[in-house]
């Protein structure tokens, strides 16, 4: 925190004195003490802009689902498993932040019902039942004093198309559109493509390594934040 | 392949010309492109047991789930995901093997169906249907000119019993009983602590670090393999 304050302190980039909160990688959803549901997020592209916006003056907390990456430099980070322990996580944060950064890949489902021991196969076949998390990004953007909010939308399909659907539903500031499980990058890679939209207009990045990606990302969230909130 | 060759025509160990086949690592099943249902295995075991065996002199081949770790030097490394991936590549490579050893945590279970795009959020529920993946320790074990094979048994509760019923059961020379979840080690974890079963006698292995431990098994295997198999 110390170390913060002092970056902060001696910092002038652009985001000086600007905190930002920022969610990155999978969670993890058991279906016993062994076993889960899963994704395919690295938490590359969340760590990427967390470094972003460090080099940008910013305060940056980041709170992140089990991933094997390094705390970037001056970032304060919280280590969450679940859905339900993520947003327990943002919403004890986010009233201390400006921007809010939803870049986790966050479990829609959970099993309704976690078995205390190992599930046995004692069947040929198996259902899991399961129910909806809540939704990160619309609960922080439904706040009453909701910060500057950018959501993701990793999609297999039209993601421009549902991204601007999502970022409508959920009230959200800007939304970065990520096409997954193609060629033009996404998880468990070191490259990515995204559009990033917002009410009236809507930039294409094109397929570049995630830490620049993040940089231009940071660049075009500061713009649309000083423009929401002039100085 | 030839650096093996040479290691193996060097080697002066007591498993010399002995040809080894490890699982090791967890297996993904996917449900859509994006998600899947995972286990806490790090392969960390596996690993070591193939580290262990290249010291004593054996030829090794890996069959490897995804894991973060790097191939231990001399031995062939073959990465899959899914159960039936790693079935197939151990099927594939099998009769080419004297010492079977079943490291991995293969899924139980997979989705039935697996959705070709990400499945949308439009439910407050959803149900998984799975279906049984086969044993691939079993099935090993029952092949007609079936390699000395080891197991092993992760449980969250009484190891020893149900990892002597899975030896019997699945007709397999020896196994290695792994409390999970617990204090005493298991997954995600360096250390862990063991007891090996075959017929007729067993062996507790106090917590030892992975390494230790890799070695002891591999002490214990080559006598009993020696045993059944005296020069």
């Amino acid at each position: 925190a110390l170390f913060q304050q002092l970056c902060n302190h001696f910092s002038s980039g652009p985001l000086s004195g600007v905190r930002v909160l920022l969610t990155a990688g999978p969670t993890r959803e058991p279906i016993d003490p062994v076993r889960f549901i899963g994704n395919r997020s690295s938490g590359k592209m969340g760590f990427a802009l967390a470094r972003a916006f460090v080099s940008a003056g910013a305060t940056v907390e980041l709170v992140a689902g089990p991933v094997s990456l390094a705390t970037p430099a001056g970032v304060a980070r919280f280590d969450v498993e679940t859905a339900r322990e993520m947003e327990q996580k943002v919403l004890d944060r986010v009233t201390e932040c400006d921007i809010f950064v939803g870049c986790a890949a966050v479990a829609d489902y959970r099993p309704e019902v976690v078995a205390d021991q190992k599930i046995k196969k004692n069947n040929e076949q198996m259902e899991i039942h399961l129910v909806r998390n809540n939704d990160i990004l619309a609960t922080v953007a439904a706040l009453s004093k909701a910060p500057f909010t950018v959501g993701f939308a990793a999609e297999t399909q039209a993601p421009e198309t549902y991204a601007e659907k999502k970022r409508i539903a959920k009230k959200i500031d800007m939304i970065a559109a990520n096409l997954v499980g193609a060629s033009e990058g996404g998880f468990e890679r070191d490259e990515n493509a995204l559009t990033l939209l917002w009410e009236g207009g809507q930039k294409r990045l094109p397929l570049a390594d995630k830490g620049m990606l993040a940089e231009q990302l940071v660049t075009l969230i500061t713009e649309r934040y000083e423009n929401r909130y002039p100085a």
